[in-house]
């Protein structure tokens, strides 16, 4: 695809500096743009670029001054980062409804249900019961098991699992290679010592603008539903257990675990690698550290937390900054021993 | 598939309180099931969805008092919920019964074996010289390596690989996404710097009744056989390294890692997130706490740790009792330090 | 494929001792081996092994002195561990090479480059201006997505996942369900709650000599590349957030998460689930112990660092050995304190 400075200003709503006619068809960073590429300069601290950059169409602050001879066309907007944002979402908004159609070989039943301009990758798999609503986008290797929904809209990149009975809603996107809908980890020890399959029989429902990273797994709910609540976003290798919850906007980065029938509230930020126990409920608002152990509930809103087991996040520095003098704190011990033994030696001596 | 209450008494040796002839033909939780479904109350604190609840069949405990009337009909056993997950998890069973045939496409050596009661989803791949038992389920995108062996009813889920071989014993349940047989992490260090592989030539032993999570993966072993002994059960995005050994009917929660050439014993409960280094020794019955990082074997069997790195549980939980009051601590020892500083200063001033 | 003794010898050079048309057919631990198969004896601790084993050819250390008859064929070499080595490494290669073809069904695009003598399995996916370099080999169910460049001789196995524009360098190995290129976790927070995507338009770069795990995740850039510098090792289910760069040697561990922009030295070696944040420099030839949490910058090369959050690794002993002692130090405290009161009591008392 090919765009021209003027074509792109009219789109973002900026004013040309330069030869509207410039045509640009991919995107670079400043420093490393080349003739043909798309740029923009929004932190002050790269304006040399500006110069030498082989870019020919730059989106740049309305407010930046120039020291020197610009060879580029400059579209000028009050937020240049913004504006290349929108740009970049809108090209692959545009991509993205090119792809549409059915690749062969694919295994769709005839039982189940497609909307209009939808797109399904060579080698996926649609079951029975299937409902696919419009303009969903299925790459290669998708697995949807018995009676999946999938909402308007939605993009599943290759490989991604749902089993039977999943609802997923619109907007939504799930990345490569993560499972949905897994049976829960649920086993009833026996006299034996061997254990017993809880039979997982609900199922995962993720609501609206969600988004997935890769090889993450959300498990199904032993009776009921995992439910991932809209615009939640969720990093890569997540793994969230049977019958939780994760709240509205919630965010959680990578390699984090959340266990079974535990409940996210709304807006919460949860770092890296940490781990939530299972059935307890954590306030809207909570900001939880990378690493973090959470074990017991967080009941205030807004409050931050950290540390393993995690506690109230100022706290947890400040004991954080005394373990790393663990040493020194133990010599001030010994030391004060030390000095107390003389003093009761000398006492002795005197009497 | 639709059942009467009278076939499910039959079933689970029930009492009818009602319409015999009532028909279900889903399951849901007590406070949403609708008209058509099955459900239970076992938890007396949910005794009051009962007189509210639309579903059409209820199990209950036989010693199950009414307060009110019950629209539904109700199967009285000794134990509700117990009876219910049976029934669970026979309807899975007859489910699964139902999964026979080969579909098309899927890519199947002619020097492969199948046994009886196979099925083969489409896309799945099946190498020379696999070996696949009788009542196997191996849904699609499945791959499975050179001299593969699987045991009779085993379910293989949607794009589970297993690398060549590898065996995989009876009525084992492996989750999505999960990997068997990738090379063990063997570099050996040059003196520029750079490694150079270990052949990995070893294989994965998986023994029977074992359940695997989605999106774990399990190495080969270096020579001889990484092994699961029968009845282990791993959560999700577990890694189990190169010649790592899992006891009997151990549990190992999610996103856990064991390193390699570690041994773990028998009825081991692991929680999340843990890590193991390698070339050591887990007794039985070790109860590993979430999130512990255990650096030594573990050699009295039944003892509990936690903690990073991993101690004595009961004493790690002091310690991190401790930890959280560090800052008083620390004043405690200020106060003393300066009380002491007082008394030296007055016997100073005296002599 | 068959081997004698004598071939064996040519290949690595050694020297036979016994019958040199002994045939082998496959690898086994001394201890285990059968007839038909090839072995080593490197440790002394297994010597005992050499006079029972009943592998047909077994290597060993030229400098091995024999304490009785031996049945098997021996063949010498100076290091008998690093010729065997050899050995299995070159028996791979050939394995490698003789898979060439290309299966069916499989879906390449008509706009793909594929070098000479390469192999794609069935049900992979190639997109449209994929170049593929010769003598790569591309098991079942990988996804290349559009533009995809991959190098001479490297391996992708099964359900590899390449996202468009990523390149791959020459003799690489991705294990397999890996995900190359999956969008960075990047939101913007908006004033109502919710998060607009960044949208993730860089790419990821594997240089040459790399290899990667099972169901890891390395996420294209924002702009611009993530890169994974030559010859670093990645274990299995690692996380690398875009914009992030891994030096060259760099070796890291399974489950372990570099977080966006964070730039890695060569020769790092880091343990197994450690979690590094955002936007700081790890200098060359850190060590990073396991399940570390680095918060900051490693400004001196070779240092070793430990805990969560990390510090200097031997302090970081030393902290943990008081920490385990510290309900021990709490009442050395109290003790202090208890001793002070009676001081000051009996102080009172005679004035």
């Amino acid at each position: 695809m090919q765009f021209s400075a003027a074509q792109i200003a009219l789109l973002i709503q900026g004013k040309i500096d330069g030869n509207p006619d410039a045509v640009v068809e991919s995107f670079g960073k400043i420093e490393e743009a080349r003739s043909g590429q798309l740029t923009f300069l929004a932190n002050p601290k790269y304006e040399d670029y500006l110069y030498t950059t082989e870019a020919s169409v730059v989106i740049i602050n309305a407010a930046q001054e120039l020291r020197q001879i610009v060879k580029s066309t400059l579209i000028r907007v009050p937020d240049a980062y913004s504006a290349f944002a929108t740009l970049l979402a809108k090209y692959q908004e545009i991509q993205n409804q090119q792809m549409v159609g059915i690749q062969q070989p694919s295994f769709i039943s005839d039982k189940a249900t497609l909307g209009m301009h939808v797109f399904v990758g060579a080698f996926s798999y649609i079951s029975d019961h299937v409902t696919i609503g419009k303009n969903v986008k299925i790459y290669p290797h998708v697995f949807l098991g018995q009676g999946v929904i999938i909402g308007d809209n939605t993009i599943l990149y290759p490989g991604v699992r749902i089993y039977h009975g999943c609802k997923v809603g619109e907007n939504v996107t799930i990345h490569a290679g993560t499972v949905i809908g897994g049976d829960g980890f649920g086993f009833a020890p026996q006299a034996d010592g061997t254990f017993k399959k809880v039979p997982q029989i609900g199922n995962v429902v993720i609501e609206d603008n969600v988004e997935i990273g890769s090889n993450a797994t959300i498990d199904r709910a032993t009776i009921g539903s995992t439910i991932i609540h809209r615009g939640a976003k969720l990093d890569n290798l997540i793994q969230i257990a049977h019958n939780a919850e994760i709240g509205e906007n919630t965010v959680i980065a990578a390699q984090t675990g959340v266990s079974g029938s535990t409940k996210i509230g709304k807006n919460v930020m949860m770092g890296g690698q940490a781990g939530i126990v299972g059935h307890i409920t954590i306030a809207d608002g909570t900001r939880i550290n990378a690493q973090s152990g959470v074990t017991k509930s967080v009941k205030s809103p807004n409050s931050a937390i950290s540390g393993s087991p995690a506690f109230d996040y100022t706290s947890t520095l400040r004991s954080q900054a005394i373990f790393r003098n663990l040493p020194e704190l133990e010599k001030r011990i010994a030391d004060l021993e030390h000095a107390l033994r003389q003093l009761l030696a000398e006492k002795e001596s005197i009497s």
